[in-house]
């Protein structure tokens, strides 16, 4: 078993241009986590966000603090805490923060 | 892309014998996803708990809201927002609330 707080784990910035967001890999395949990693994506600030973007794998999310809205090729839906979003493979996704405070949320990928 | 928020989706009781708990299947196979599925797990009260079991899966677990054990054969470690716990197949585990509020946690399971 393996615990921790996702506060403990080291901030990263996404590889993808023009993201204003930062990701933190709670549990992995360095874990060993044999099927899918868990992820804390944070958008630190009002008005900034991870721009429309798609890839071949989907996205389980749980939104766990603040407010936003999840950003697809129909518009922009609010989502707060307790929000689920499942985003299938190849489908355009993209998240704003539209709160005070950071909007952070659960993303789950499989193995890369 | 599916929306929704947790406290719509129909609670249930685990039909593992002693687990004084709920679980919601926020994101499953019956949604599409491919590979792994989210639930919310809720046990409500004090002293109520998940007793340690096995099984041949493994757990990527978040805690949202509460207070908490995660119990292990080596004791009870405790926990709360933000907490994760990754579980390895077949390693004996449980959960149980050590709070005044509901212990709330997202669970995440490979396919079945």
């Amino acid at each position: 078993m393996i615990t921790g707080h996702f506060t403990e784990v080291k901030e990263d910035r996404p590889t993808l241009a023009g993201m204003q967001a930062t990701i933190r890999w709670l549990i992995a395949e360095k874990d060993g986590a044999p099927n899918f990693a868990m992820r804390v994506i944070e958008i630190k600030r009002r008005g900034e966000k991870i721009p429309l973007h798609r890839h071949g794998y989907e996205h389980e999310v749980l939104i766990i603090e603040g407010e936003g809205n999840v950003l697809g090729p129909a518009g922009a839906k609010p989502v707060a805490y307790g929000s689920f979003v499942f985003v299938p493979a190849n489908e355009e996704h993209g998240f704003e923060n539209t709160g005070d405070v950071p909007f952070r949320f659960i993303c789950v990928i499989p193995k890369q």
